[in-house]
């Protein structure tokens, strides 16, 4: 399943290390984000560091592209919203990633581009860069520790966009053999174990046995076990009474 | 805004490099979690190198506690979910990070511990680790490019453990303007607005024009303005010019 364009664009401001960039690059090609942006990297561009950080989101990250001020950056975009753990004195809307997610997706459902900024790493963002934002976006962090790793807030707002753009579709579902064991089953299993148990003379007092049926029947209940799990259940009921029958079969004297 | 105990624990198996430890701790700390536990660790514990990268976590990083075995990091746990990026043959409910999210509070809500594992940084979990485990958790990645790092995927579960626990945050509202400006629009407004000011002396004090800046470029920033909204703005803006020009042109007796 792959992400159709417009994705939002990710614009790094003034980034200084490589390894950031490309950790970035890679927290980006997890959730299907392709677009990153560059305004006036410290250590210039192409970066090595960056590269190597990426993993195997070589390729995404030498497509990213570089300039030399946000406004250039964010020439073509329709709406902007700027990443920042700090309250600030400029009167924009805040909102958190979930609801950003929404507003990102429904922006590309109507033609409209749109990118996140992210700032530098000790610093951040400065009000002259979120004066170009249409709102601020933070992270429902702990406020005792809320700065995150500009890979780690990439990571977040990636996630929550392909949620808001895919819905919570994991990769992977839980293995058909896994379907939930039916009544007859369960009934099969029931009928199964009272009988070997009865063999095995294990309702004793008789006038207990219903009281003891019930029991059971009351824990093979709490499992809501698979199919498989029935079958397999089975089979261990069968070798229990094959090796008390074989044992049984041996003379006593 | 703290978090109440219990939080769900956070169990790295056989974790190789420190700085993927300290990492996952500083994640933690990002969204109020603070039980780490360590099966094996490779390079054994303590870890300059997972102090380090911890960040200001480090203190959350000493608490964390090593394990032999992972039967014993998990043996005061109700519930664990085992982390993975692939599809396992084992028959297991798969669930993804919101959902886990609101079991893990569901449980914590009724009195139950719970924890998640994260496996080792090249080979992951394996199929007997998630043999211990009651469900499969796996998120939402890009199929083609799927591979989490550990830190990362700690740092997404600890995100959404935190929204369910915390709740969701304001309502998003619907901003349907048929053809939005770009920002380049919008920053051809503010050039002119700004210099059509200047002439006329208003940003007054000199030292405020930063400010006024500012506080000009949020104004226009609200209006969520059309193309044609800014075509018009700056016809007004124009106009204003010229008036004040034709009034400086009437000789002043």
């Amino acid at each position: 399943m792959t992400v159709s364009s417009p994705s939002p664009v990710v614009i790094l401001v003034e980034p200084q290390l490589g390894e950031n960039i490309g950790a970035a690059a890679r927290a980006m090609a997890n959730f299907g984000l392709t677009d990153l942006r560059l305004v006036a990297p410290r250590d210039g561009w192409p970066n090595e560091r960056a590269v190597a950080a990426a993993s195997r989101a070589d390729h995404d990250i030498e497509g990213a592209r570089v300039f030399d001020t946000l406004r250039e950056a964010l020439a073509d975009l329709n709406h902007v919203l700027a990443t920042t753990a700090r309250s600030r004195e400029l009167t924009k809307d805040v909102i958190g990633p979930a609801e950003a997610a929404r507003e990102l997706t429904d922006i590309a459902a109507s033609g409209g581009r749109s990118g996140v900024l992210f700032g530098r790493e000790r610093s951040g963002l400065t009000n002259d860069d979120v004066a170009l934002a249409d709102k601020i976006l933070t992270l429902p962090v702990e406020p005792s520790f809320s700065s995150l790793n500009i890979a780690q807030a990439v990571l977040v707002i990636a996630y929550e966009w392909r949620k808001a753009h895919l819905g919570d579709t994991i990769p992977f579902q839980t293995n058909d053999a896994a379907l939930p064991a039916t009544k007859d089953d369960l009934h099969g299993l029931f009928d199964h174990l009272e009988s070997a148990l009865d063999e095995a003379g294990y309702f004793q007092p008789d006038h207990m046995r219903p009281t003891m049926t019930r029991n059971l029947r009351g824990i093979l209940h709490k499992g809501a076990f698979t199919r498989q799990d029935v079958r397999t259940l089975r089979g261990v009921v069968a070798h229990l009474e094959g090796r008390r029958g074989r044992h049984r079969k041996v003379p006593e004297e």
